[in-house]
């Protein structure tokens, strides 16, 4: 949908026929709320961007001509491997190829494939019209050009890209403003993670390991000193110099009570 | 000025007397606006609240006869103990004593208090009129009237008191919901820390060596496994049961869509 609001051509396949059949009659519905809600995107109507997505049962059609490939399978290394190897034998030679994946690393997944120095990780947050976050994360031999090309792409589509690896000030901040932040302003943490699955031994069995083993790389706590404290500083400053903090204030306040006013009046709803 | 809203008397007290008087022309200010905006409290008008809240110079007189006593100096202990030693000399014997206590021990701040028994301590979230969250954390010695009418009081002025212990996975998921979590829908945590101090140096002279000192209190990464994933599955699934997770995945999407389109306006102004 969001690459259809900027005029781009969408194919979309599932293993499953009924589930390319069930997301075109979704994205059907969405389109008419969003245009409703005044959330549509672009410049195209209603019709113009359904006529731009078209489902396909055929793999190979699908991968063959297109110059982004976007893979969206369960979060399991062996699957997303297999779907690539796949695709690695039917994709243009210049094609990107983009992998949702939230935590397995995109060397791990690619390291095998003759497009590899076409592989990128573009993870994007749920539901992402409305949290418009996506995670770029290259492998260490992804091209230069797909890190700039997807970055412009997602970019142009409204989405906030942010590239992962060394991050600037501001790229962190936007991964929780811009991502799992907005979800906050309304529920806690354990809530969305209920909801994020289908309650919390779903969510164990899809990520617990994998929160698990990120975990278990935190070092011991730091104290808040040196040059990492002073890039912080030093970037912030740039942005929202010393002398305007109380500007910055009443800019979040109000947004604070806007906020306050839009939840009052979506619960006496 | 929650507390005027709800009706009940406030005398306000500050070591610079200056400092009473820029409070009480910015509460004019604040009242005003908040009434503008449709997010006055209670059922009084903004001169029935205003009249309800004083100023003093005299310690004695601000303590003496309060039912309900609140702290708000710095997170200091030698500081905070002193504030506490001269309010315990002088409050009635029934008062309820709260400290805004960010991480300092309940127990630390009051061990030596004649009125230990009536100490509890009560921490808002900036700003409380639109992030209602507050932290309410009795001592070992605390009485429990001083806990339910605090919690009591809090709620009735239309905040969100949790009790800090062992916290109810409700509870858990307020402390972002109704705190922290509105304000990373529109900033992320590193802005948030500049804004919370006169940027981060300052962050870190006031609260670098509490966040280091809690951080170390934390074990290692533990599997989300056992009864502790069982409370809070049992405890989630009573609220929102596994056949009713796309309704609640529904009001989620509407209140995301609304905050979309509230920031949109906002930053179109």
């Amino acid at each position: 949908m969001l690459y259809a609001a900027s005029g781009y051509r969408v194919q979309i396949y599932d293993i499953k026929p009924e589930q390319v059949q069930h997301a075109l009659s979704t994205i059907d519905d969405q389109l008419i709320q969003l245009a409703k809600d005044g959330l549509l995107r672009g410049k195209l109507t209603v019709n113009e961007q359904r006529s731009l997505i078209t489902g396909t049962n055929d793999f190979a059609e699908c991968v063959k001509d297109a110059f982004f490939i976007q893979e969206c399978v369960y979060e399991d290394l062996d699957l997303k491997r297999g779907v690539h190897a796949k695709i690695d034998s039917l994709c243009k030679d210049d094609a990107i190829i983009a992998s949702a994946a939230s935590a397995l690393i995109p060397s791990l997944i690619s390291q095998n494939l003759k497009h590899k120095n076409r592989f990128i990780v573009c993870h994007p947050t749920n539901p992402p019209f409305y949290a418009p976050l996506v995670e770029v994360i290259p492998a260490p031999w992804t091209d230069p050009d797909v890190v700039v090309t997807t970055k412009q792409l997602l970019a142009e589509t409204g989405q906030v890209p942010v590239i992962e690896g060394v991050m600037s000030v501001e790229d962190i901040d936007k991964v929780m403003s811009e991502g799992l932040g907005r979800r906050y302003a309304f529920m806690g943490p354990l809530e969305t993670a209920y909801l994020n699955a289908d309650g919390m031994y779903n969510y164990r069995d899809k990520y617990g390991e994998m929160i698990y083993r990120v975990q278990c790389t935190f070092g011991a706590p730091r104290k808040m000193e040196g040059p990492i404290l002073d890039k912080i500083q030093n970037e912030l400053a740039s942005r929202i110099p010393l002398d305007q903090l109380n500007e910055r204030r009443k800019w979040q306040d109000i947004r604070l009570a806007s906020l306050q006013k839009l939840k009052n009046d979506l619960d006496k709803k």
